[in-house]
């Protein structure tokens, strides 16, 4: 059994409106100092199965399929046995 | 300036409805394997202070006023100088 974490960003050239919101709001709070904010996904999950290999496809079938939007975003993931 | 990377989780004891309905399509794609899986958040921005210290309390803020719900949500970051 491996513990899954991913990490799933927008790609560089691909503006991000809902950064930029956010930002916003910050600057009305008087937090200046914050530029270039850019939000992605964060997501754990367990994967039952017998080896890391195995895991590995399964982790990348689940972001290509279902997790990331293959057209604007990019993945990375790590993975750690649980005893 | 300082890159910050802050991601945020859910509580472990609040449900994830997102993370389960992600899950009930990736049994429908066959991927039988994974479990447990919760949604949260990363974000990336930079920092532009003088000094580490006075970029995590602005960080903090951010977290705090903005970016994290704080009933539900934790929240844990780095911040890398970038030179």
């Amino acid at each position: 059994m491996y513990k899954a974490k991913v990490l799933i960003k927008r790609r560089a050239s691909i503006l991000d409106p809902q950064g930029k919101a956010v930002e916003i709001g910050a600057k009305n709070l008087g937090l200046k100092n914050i530029k270039n904010t850019r939000i992605g996904k964060y997501i754990e999950f367990d994967v039952n199965t017998e080896n890391k290999s195995m895991a590995e496809e399964e982790v990348n079938n689940y972001c290509k399929k279902l997790l990331a939007n293959p057209i604007m975003e990019d993945f990375e993931f790590t993975l750690d046995e649980i005893k």
